[in-house]
């Protein structure tokens, strides 16, 4: 096995911590740790507080799961969002990438994870019975999937829509197509078929 | 500008710190700190504790400037090196490629830089008195030059070599050419010609 010769434990120990994480090789973790070495006392105090704080200090949303500094997130909390609509994704990233568009309005309820009988993750392992919960005291106008088109998106889409189907609400998936910039001549088949099948009326501007 | 509308300040502040590191742009931040929120308290408080430890702890070598735990680094305290043959080079980054090899028996020097005006880093910048000063006290028999092949590289070799020219030591520099594996016709001009000119006995097993 490849092991480096460091004249260095603690310089060792820095550079293993770095390549425990994930996609950071040997090569990059040494460039990282170097680069602390270079950096003031205060900024490296700064950078590790800055993890173990938000550690210690970070929170679930209760309402929708999502990561919060206080018990109700400020997504949930805020009152000019729209609480009937409610978007259901597999992680806080989405909701990330969700709120960067700044299209979406409503609120969210982060699963946690994704059907995958494959890696043995059920239904029951991720917050599928709280969304129905959420879904029998409040009763919203529109339930929204935005999951991944996998095999194990679509599977845990169909899981929850048979089981909200009996309480009469709308329920919408995000629009797939083919993306914004992309060139048809290299659009993948099913995206392109789809997006055929389900065209929408042009507008100008649209 | 682009900015990520994260719902937890906590977690913007440990992803505004990852992103200060070379080469780690905001999405690759935020895919690290997410995966802090997975670990637990104890690997977290492990990592940052590694970082701090190793900051306060590291010391640099009092005779060859390399990293090291101890006032001298254990290779300049290894009896089995050979004292009397010192290569000098530009970083710990070197030492630790050099020490990879396992080719190299001699003790080090570590210039901490390498003279560059455009830089505004001269020969008093880096430590090239306290080579002198070696050299003066231990009379080595070789010194290898392992800097770069650049300008400033060369320049630095140059400087170094005139300084020491009167202390009539072998003076010498790691070969450069055709890397093993590489092919002939995508080798730049130089390094070919350069191979060609300074060209060495033929070896089996070489």
């Amino acid at each position: 096995m490849f092991e480096d010769n460091f004249s260095s434990v603690l310089l060792s120990d820095a550079v293993s911590e770095f390549a425990k994480l994930p996609g950071i090789g040997k090569k990059t973790a040494l460039r990282l740790v170097l680069h602390f070495l270079k950096r003031s006392d205060n900024e490296v105090q700064g950078f590790s507080n800055s993890l173990i704080e938000m550690k210690k200090g970070v929170k679930f949303c209760e309402i929708c799961k999502n990561i919060s500094d206080t018990k109700i997130c400020n997504i949930c909390s805020n009152p000019k969002r729209n609480h009937k609509i409610i978007c259901v994704v597999e992680n806080i990233k989405d909701v990330i990438a969700l709120e960067n568009t700044q299209h979406f309005f409503g609120i969210y309820h982060v699963l946690g994870g994704i059907i995958s009988p494959l890696d043995g993750v059920g239904p029951s392992d991720i917050f599928i019975n709280e969304l129905i919960d959420r879904i029998k005291q409040n009763k919203p106008d529109e339930i929204i999937f935005a999951l991944n088109t996998t095999m194990e998106g679509d599977t845990t889409s169909f899981y929850i829509f048979k089981k909200i189907s009996n309480y009469n609400i709308k329920v919408t998936t995000i629009a797939r197509g083919v993306a914004f910039g992309d060139e048809l001549e290299y659009t993948d088949e099913i995206t392109l078929g789809r997006s055929i099948s389900n065209r929408v009326d042009f507008e100008i501007n649209s």
